[in-house]
């Protein structure tokens, strides 16, 4: 039998679309469970400021579908020091909360690591993020979103490229993992993707680019931010300097990245892990984040979790460069 | 070293959104490794009737995100007799194809299964269908796309729904099997979730109704159209009978599921799938479903991918049963 | 100088996309023009039963782009009658509500020009109805959101309509009114449109289905519910008798055509709208509907707006002729 | 009677979602009076090259839901030399077309009545811009689809604005003009709209920006590329400057503007003005544009068309000003 009686949910770092179906998960479940289920708003600064609010079935009706989160988020400088933790700590035994589910990304799940090795309250992390950069989930929630909302972007974008026969760089989000470049390259058929992990072949690259002239009208190529090129705008410079004769844009696609409507990949996912994260607590697990990996929910001790994933399976950089040849 | 010089792609059966970012890996695979390749319009309709095209990097330029086949798809009675199946392998021969890319589902495979016994064309298949019932895949090409197509409907008939505080049946495809309605129940936060594998317990769902009442004004009830009371409006009309100061409607989805852009998930399994075939012919495999579990491509002889599944996962149902209380 | 000094504002009958964004214009003007402001729940029901919510800048804040509305909507017999229409009367009074903004169609309009003639409550009314069946502007709220989800949802169709050389039917909403039909018709490139308004020439149809086989593989025929011939279905079910070997199929759109996210054009004149109707009251007006005809706002006596339009523009429908043969 | 026997039809300047519905419109409409209709691939261009294809229903079929044009489109600098023009002509005459429609901006409209007036060749125009710039049509072809582009992608923006409390500043198309950023920045409840045509008043935004500070968590402020700041960057950094504590971001929408589906309402102008020119060249219609103004068909001028509109109506200001306060 389960000794958790109340339980915190909050979100923190990045949003990322399907945090709000992870929150209605874990209302939901612990309600089931005749637990109590709090919302602490922005994250742990929120929890030092004692912003907590009852969370009940009608706090998170509707909302499944909603991008951002209901219980908005933060970055808190504060937490980082003990005794911003120690007032964290304070405000939750004075609501009456004794376990805490943190639904974010590496940042986060540091925290909560410190923090469940200071005081005697168990935490569960969730992994919401759009950036999938976590071991011990294949997949974040938020990632899913945020490729479709990538290759519905670039879908645009070749419509333009496509009548003006035009080469374009789009940059999308990704400083340390190529992962939101990858698949959604992938899924627009771009010509090249640089990413982060893999050092651009800038003369490849031209090749490739000569060689498709024949064929394809548009040329799409994908980059990440963190690509080490510095981007797409240096690039795009140096192909214009390279063949002046190319017709050179690029786009950025920023923020939009981070919000929309949350898939439904991403919308049971972030159901699975909210739902499961609840019965974990139940069950007395503490300081790991909750993942799904080949289909099966499994959990990871926060300090494995958040160590960042930097390498890609040769067999798929194989198969991009033979798709967009 | 492989003996394979021409593959032949068709699509047939129900179409399934990702079947063109399919064609396109297949097309460009075998152009990579110097393979001539062609495609057989209206799946093996078109192969009895011999037409057949050749395709090159530009039939397959700004496909990827293109709902729907490219080459088309049919039904054929005629291949089911050992004489069409003659015509199409003399048709096959005649244009200098020696191996087969076959895109479907199981009504497909069956026929290939029996072509690729009786001749000596090696053939493989790539799950294409919305249905996700194949043995050998986590997931079929159009799945995840359907899913989304179906949760972005609901969402509209939520916005109606929570207006007119109304309960809603909202069919949807899956005549055999309950896995669209099942990720996509999940994926809305469906009140219930009725599906073929599971047999409707009435009492419980009017049980449900009656205790969610004054927690959410807006109910939808997602229905298979394969469930054991004949579908949504079936089930609307005992829900009417037995609550009839309930404002129930009913909204059957249809064809729409079948259409539309794919998802990036769909277009990476698709484009996955297609290189990994047209690889795997020139390794000499035959008669075998490509498909990709716990993240691999895999390889699974037809007969065993045809055999559908037919059970859920007790922990899914478990959960579906906790989320929607 | 107004009298005015505390607006109701609610939503009746069918909602539509758009409301809500009409909904905080009438909230935000108000509380520019320093009135108080407050929603009434339910439409009709909710005035009756004194359901009635003071409202602030924060009460719609973020629901500019939601489908549905906030204040929901019913029916209501009770105000049919006169002790019905008293009792509204007196909670308005009690609640110091001194003049009201009615969003609806024409069953609320007839509501709110009985009760605007029976009591001294000004009542100014906003168009707010998917048909876009009112005279006195020349499109209604939800209207062009409606348009762009049926052809959202035809382009779906077409897709599998075209892999399968498939005749679709596709039913739209309009009882009474072919203008969802119309528009969405030809930006679907729909190759018939029947509509309520004009008799259904169904040896017409025949013929120009026969001649469009050979240069198009599908085709699209959208029906307005109201079609004199009762429908897609039996439509259908005639030209199946008459073509047997057509491949025909039925799509009933049905409720999504309700929802969503309103479209730019219906978020604008409902924020128009919204913004005038409260300047009108301050500028004493009452017993009109506030329309936009030729990009001006204009408004009309409610016995007059809810005329229903039985007539459609035929240059129009000899336009619609001409493109679909 | 008419003596036009060949229509030739082609798109030019920036592309516009709709363009292709537009070209589906002029092909079918000719076919239907029995007149001959060509393409001219990318523009005036491709009219000097002799980049001619005969045109016929299969080849405008299943385009009307797609962005840019399959004509292409290029900007030209020979055609503005005499040389040039007469090349152009010299193609037209061999390829026998004797009537032109133009789909395109004020450019393809300037060299349109230049060309018309040295050559015996009639031309209509038809506006095709995102821009919504030109005088004679109350809307341009592709405007509509390019402002539910921009308030998609700013819903999506709020998203994430809303979960962080952040100020957003996002930049719009429209170099000259404000009218993307005018409708769209209403349709998604903009802070504050910056535009070309209005002098920014900064003190008056800061003001605005710390008045609303206590009610609305996130804020978006809409910004024209062209405004006199020079863009959402320059402003957002004397943002960041005069209020440090804000947490300010910047998000430049780019290219995705010019892209996409059309709307039903782009489809719907695209097909009426298609139609309408092929029948006013008939009519011996020439040197003017076809345009749609208080929803009738009217032509103008070539010379009266391209000039600028450089002035807001002071009573959407008024409006804007209000609803955002």
């Amino acid at each position: 039998m389960s000794s958790i009686q109340h339980i915190g949910v909050f979100t923190s770092g990045g949003d990322a679309p399907g945090m709000n179906a992870c929150i209605r998960a874990v209302v939901r479940t612990s309600i089931f469970h005749n637990l109590r289920v709090s919302g602490i708003m922005r994250g742990y600064e929120g929890m030092i400021n004692g912003e907590i609010e009852s969370l009940g079935v009608k706090s998170v009706a509707n909302i499944i579908q909603r991008g951002g989160t209901v219980l908005k988020t933060a970055r808190s400088d504060e937490f980082i020091t003990p005794e911003g933790r120690k007032k964290a700590y304070e405000q939750l035994k004075k609501a009456g909360i004794d376990a805490l589910v943190a639904i974010g990304g590496d940042g986060t799940f540091t925290g909560a690591d410190i923090f469940q090795s200071e005081f005697d309250i168990p935490v569960i992390g969730i992994p919401g993020t759009i950036d999938n950069d976590l071991y011990g989930t294949d997949f974040t929630i938020g990632y899913d979103t945020a490729i479709n909302t990538v290759i519905d972007a670039v879908d645009k974008v070749r419509d333009t490229a496509e009548s003006h026969d035009r080469l374009f760089f789009v940059e999308v989000m990704g400083r340390d993992s190529g992962l939101i470049a990858l698949r959604s390259g992938i899924g627009v058929g771009a010509e090249a993707i640089l990413l982060p992990e893999v050092d651009t072949d800038l003369e490849q690259m031209y090749e490739r680019l000569e060689k498709g002239r024949k064929d394809k009208s548009s040329k799409i190529i994908i980059v990440a931010e963190g690509d080490n090129e510095g981007g797409a705008f240096p690039i795009a410079q140096k192909v214009k300097e390279r063949f002046p004769h190319y017709d050179t844009k690029v786009a950025v696609l920023g923020h939009i990245q981070r919000g929309g409507k949350p898939t439904c990949a991403d919308r049971v996912l972030a159901s699975r892990l909210g739902f499961a994260a609840v019965e974990a607590l139940m069950d007395g697990k503490r300081g790991v984040m909750a993942g799904v990996m080949n289909h099966e929910v499994v959990f990871t001790p926060f300090e494995r979790a958040i160590k960042h994933i930097s390498e890609l399976d040769p067999a798929w950089v194989r198969m991009v460069g033979i798709l967009s040849t």
